[in-house]
């Protein structure tokens, strides 16, 4: 039988290179997965059901979100989206480490539900290196990167909800960090102990 | 100015190959070292002072306990051992990761002195491998390696003290694991808040 797998909730600014970052950590590797959502919303062109998003209407929303089926929900101007519990066990049930992106407001509400989750927050080196980042894209207003300096400000005093920290200076050494993280939570007493028993 | 190093408690069976497992993983870093010990004996033909061991008589031994100097300490038949405090702090406020060899009875308490001490249990893959690796020295009768296994299972037993379990199996993935828990204890939260105030 496979050994458990981990849940792992990623935050961080936008343009702190979170997916990069994790991307190049998980590479390659076949026990690591990211959680698929439920949302209200209607599948895009080339969407699949049940592979970019578990496509649900508004009434089955507000039943998981009722009856506790969600790990954490969030609902913009229109649409609904949630990480729903059932799929995250099975997969880590199946050995698999499941990682899941998300906004502080979501951590929060995982870490309130899944006591052994693990939260790692992914930060740039600086808000400057931050600006320099996002000026860098090329594709967004002054306006537009002033409101996520600002909003980068506000989510980096949530940091302390956060088990770990990871400075995204150096990507490799970034991810290295993110894969270190990984290996150690494997090796906690709650996750060994039932090693100790059977000896 | 050297990021703060860490305090990491090692333990665990006679025979579970810490030295071995630890040695691997510290192997050409130089921001490793072992804690120096003060003791009541005297120095052995070849022993440095400072270096092998803080030597002091029982009068500063038992000044030292009372004052809160030790971050633990144990005595045997006529002479006592000590992790003193000072030392310890003194090398990892110069980024030193400073490692402890020592007892669950120590290492007990240590975790009530030091909050932030990483405290890592590295045990065999079962009583029947501990068995044969210590009946593979050749070097003790029966029944000296019977009083070990049975000394092992009483300390199995402490296992839930630890943060970290580490099963030698392959003595490669069992350092990796050490190496990986070093790393990500220094992406704590806690280690890295100053960062955050600075941003």
């Amino acid at each position: 039988m496979a050994e458990k797998g981990k849940l792992i909730v990623i935050s961080g600014p936008s343009g702190a290179g979170k997916s990069t970052v994790v991307g190049k950590a998980i590479q390659g590797r076949e026990d690591m997965c990211f959680s698929t959502s439920v949302t209200t919303r209607g599948p895009r062109p080339g969407e699949v059901d049940g592979k970019d998003y578990f496509f649900i209407d508004d009434e089955r929303f507000r039943q998981m979100v009722e009856q506790g089926e969600l790990l954490e929900h969030a609902s913009y101007v229109s649409h609904s989206y949630g990480t729903p519990k059932a799929f995250v066990e099975q997969q880590m049930n199946a050995g698999m480490n499941v990682i899941l992106d998300i906004e502080v407001q979501g951590a929060r509400q995982v870490r309130e539900k899944m006591d052994d989750a693990v939260l790692v927050f992914i930060i740039p080196p600086s808000l400057e290196e931050l600006r320099h980042r996002l000026e860098g894209r090329g594709t967004e207003s002054a306006e537009t990167i002033n409101a996520r300096l600002q909003r980068a400000r506000e989510e980096l005093k949530e940091a302390s909800l956060y088990d770990y920290i990871i400075v995204n200076d150096k990507i490799e050494e970034a991810a290295d960090e993110f894969a270190a993280i990984l290996k150690a939570e494997h090796c906690r007493y709650c996750h060994r102990k039932h090693l100790l028993e059977t000896m």
